[in-house]
C-alpha cells in the first residue's frame, strides 16, 4: 500500500483547491482539515460564482448536512457544472433515511452528474438503496460488518460510482475491488463533523488519484490521524484539536508504521 | 440534590436525540457540547423536514442568535410541529432587547407552542416583560441579584412556562419553586456560545426530566464543568477546549463535591 | 509606536461592540477572537434589525467570505446604515479576483458607503485595482513585496480609504502615510480565518482610533500574538487555541519587546 504514502506526498505538491458546498456546523471545521493536510479549501455556494470556482478548483466536495430548497438548486448546479468540467465530485449524503428530503437530495444529486465518490455510513448508504433507513438522526446505527461490504458492493453498482461505507470498519469498493481500512478511533464519534472531514479529504486525494485509492487512502490517513491524536489527548476537546496537529504531522512513516488497509476479494 | 448526578446519568443512558434550530455561530460548539456529554445532536431547520426530524427527536431547541425571515419562519413551524407531537422545547432569545426583530421573534415563539424552558440573560428576559431591554448585544448588563430572582418568577407565571435567568447567579423558576446555581465561572463570558451551550444541554436533560430540574440540572453540572475546565486553563482559547473535555469527564463524584445549588421559597 | 498598546488598553477599557455581517466559516473564529482581545462581538445580518444593532454598535465589519444575493443585499444596506450613523466600516473582499461575484460585490460596497478600511490579501486588492486577479481561491498567491506597497498606496487613493495589504509583510496606507508591520508567522496560513480575524480586530480598533492606526494597531497586535502562539504551539490545531490565549493575554510589556512597525515614505 506504499500509494497511500504517495498519495499524501501528491497532495502536498499540488496543493488542490477543493471546492465545498457544506453544512453550517463544519464549514470552519472541514476548511482547517483541508488545510493542515495541505491542500486548499474554498467555500462558495452562490450559483452565479459557481463556474468561476470550479474552473480554478481541482474537485468538488458536496455534503447535505445543512439543507433547504436555496442550498439544495445551489448543489445541484453545482454536481452539473463539475461534471461538464470533468473535475471529480465526492457526495457525502448526512442524515439521508432520517428524512426524506435527505434521502431524496442525495439520489437527485447522484443523478445530477458525475460523482467519483459517494461516502456515507451504514444507515445512509442503506437508506439510498431503498432499504429502511435505520439511520438514528446523523448517527451510524444498526452497522453490520458482514452487511457493511455488501453495502458497499452493491451501492457501487446501483450508483456506479465508488462507494465507502464507514463505521467501526470501513469497506470502500468501486463495484469490482473491495479495500478495507481497519485504522480510526471511537472518540471520533464524540466530535461533530468528522465524517466530513474525511469525506473533504477525499476531495483533496481524488483531486490527484482515482477514486477508489484516494477514498481509501483518506479514511488510512485520518483514522491514523486520530489513533496518534487520542494517544495525546483522550477527551473530545483536546482530541479534536489534536486532529489538526496530526493532519499536519502525519508522514510517510507514521502511515508505514500504523496503516491498516487490506484488499479482499469481493 | 441528587438528582442531578442522577439526570446526567439518564442522559449517558438514553443519548436523547437533540434537534437544534440555532445561529451560525454556534452550531459547531453546541453539537460538539451535545455529544460530549453524551447526547445526540442534528441540526435541520428545512420546513420540509421537520416533521421527518422531530418525530424521531426527542426535544427541540431553538435559539434566536442569526435571524432572518427564511430562518424565523423555520422556526415557528418546529415549535408548532414540536408541540404537537409533544416534544419539549427550549427557547434561547438570544440579544432580545437588542433589536425589536430579536424581541418580536421570541414573543412570537413563545405564543406558536409550548415552551418547555426559556432561558436568556438578565436584559433578554427583562425585554420579554416590555420592560427597556438593557442588552447591549449579546451581552449580560445591568445584571441585579434581586432582581433576577423576580425575574424569573414573573417570566415564569407570565409565559406559564420555567425560565432561567442566567449570570453570576442562576435563578430558575416555574412560578412555584425556584432553583438558585452558583456553580461557573467568569470566563464563559470571553467565550462565544457558552450560553447556547447550556441551553443545548437544557434539550438533553429535558427529554429525560421535567423543565425545572431539566434545566437546574444543565446548569450546574456546565457550571461544574467550567470551574474545572479553568483550573487547567486559565485563557480564553484552552479554556473553551477544556469545556469539551469536562463535559466528558463530569461525573457524580465531581457534581457532589463541586455542586452548589438549592432551592429558595419564591 | 506606543499608541498600539495604548490602542489595546482603549479597546480593552470601552469594550466596543462590533457588528459583524461575516461568512459562515469564520463567524465562530472571530467572535472569540473580539472576546478574547477584550471587544464585544454581534452577528446580525436579517434587514429589519440591522438598523436597531448598528445604532448600538460601535464599528462594522463586513467580509464577503460566503456570498448570496440574500447577504449581498444585507451587506449593502448594513454599509449605507453605518455611513448615516457615522459608524467606522471595515470591509474585508475575501476571494476578489476568485469570482467576478466577489470582485463586483467588494467594489459595490465600496460605493455603497463610507468604507473606513479595507482589508486584502495581495491578490484581491489587485483585482480590485482592475488587473487580472491572481487569487487562487482565497489564499494569498503572487505576493511581491515591492507590488505590495506600491497597491496599498494605488488602492487606498483610487478608492479614498485606508487600505492593508497584508501577507509576509503587511503595507497599510491612507494615500498619504505608510506603515509597514512584519510581525505574524507563516502557520497563520494553516489556519481557516486568520485573515478574516485580523479584519474583525481592525472593527475594534478603529471604534478608538482613525483608520490608519487603527488597522496597524490591530496587524501589529494580532502578528505578536501568532509569533507567541507558535512559541507554544507549533502544529495547526494547537495554535489555532494558543491564538485566542495570546489575545487575551497580549500586554503593553509584550508589544514593547515584539513590535515590528515602522513609518516609511510613500
Amino acid at each position: 500500500m506504499k500509494w497511500i504514502a504517495e498519495n499524501l506526498r501528491k497532495v502536498r505538491e499540488k496543493r488542490p483547491l477543493v471546492q465545498n458546498i457544506t453544512n453550517f456546523v463544519v464549514m470552519n471545521t472541514t476548511a482547517n482539515a483541508l488545510l493542515a493536510i495541505g491542500a486548499s479549501p474554498v467555500m462558495a455556494h452562490a450559483k452565479e460564482e459557481l463556474e468561476d470556482m470550479l474552473r480554478i478548483a481541482n474537485a468538488l466536495v458536496v455534503n447535505i448536512g445543512t439543507l433547504d430548497e436555496w442550498w439544495i438548486s445551489s448543489m445541484e448546479k453545482a454536481v452539473k457544472i463539475a461534471s461538464e468540467l470533468k473535475k471529480p465530485i465526492v457526495l457525502d449524503p448526512v442524515g439521508a433515511g432520517a428524512t426524506k428530503l435527505r434521502t431524496q437530495t442525495a439520489l437527485k444529486l447522484l443523478e445530477a452528474g458525475e460523482i467519483a465518490i459517494l461516502r456515507g455510513n451504514f444507515g445512509e448508504i442503506k437508506a439510498l438503496l431503498g432499504e429502511h433507513g435505520k439511520t438514528r438522526g446523523v448517527d451510524s446505527a444498526g452497522y453490520d460488518k458482514e452487511e457493511a461490504l455488501n453495502l458497499a458492493l452493491t451501492a457501487a453498482k446501483e450508483f456506479n460510482t465508488t462507494v465507502a461505507v464507514t463505521g467501526p470498519i470501513d469497506y470502500i469498493s468501486n463495484g469490482k475491488k473491495v479495500f478495507v481500512v481497519e485504522n480510526g478511533h471511537p472518540m471520533l464519534g464524540k466530535v461533530t463533523g468528522t465524517g466530513c472531514i474525511v469525506t473533504a479529504l477525499m476531495g483533496a486525494f481524488v483531486a490527484i488519484d482515482e477514486p477508489l485509492r484516494a477514498s481509501t487512502s483518506a479514511l488510512a490517513v485520518f483514522g491514523i490521524v486520530a489513533e496518534k491524536a487520542y494517544e495525546e489527548a483522550p477527551y473530545p476537546g483536546s482530541f479534536h484539536v489534536k486532529l489538526y496537529d496530526w493532519l499536519y504531522r502525519v508522514d510517510e512513516a507514521l502511515i508505514e508504521e500504523k496503516v491498516k488497509v487490506r484488499e479482499i476479494e469481493p
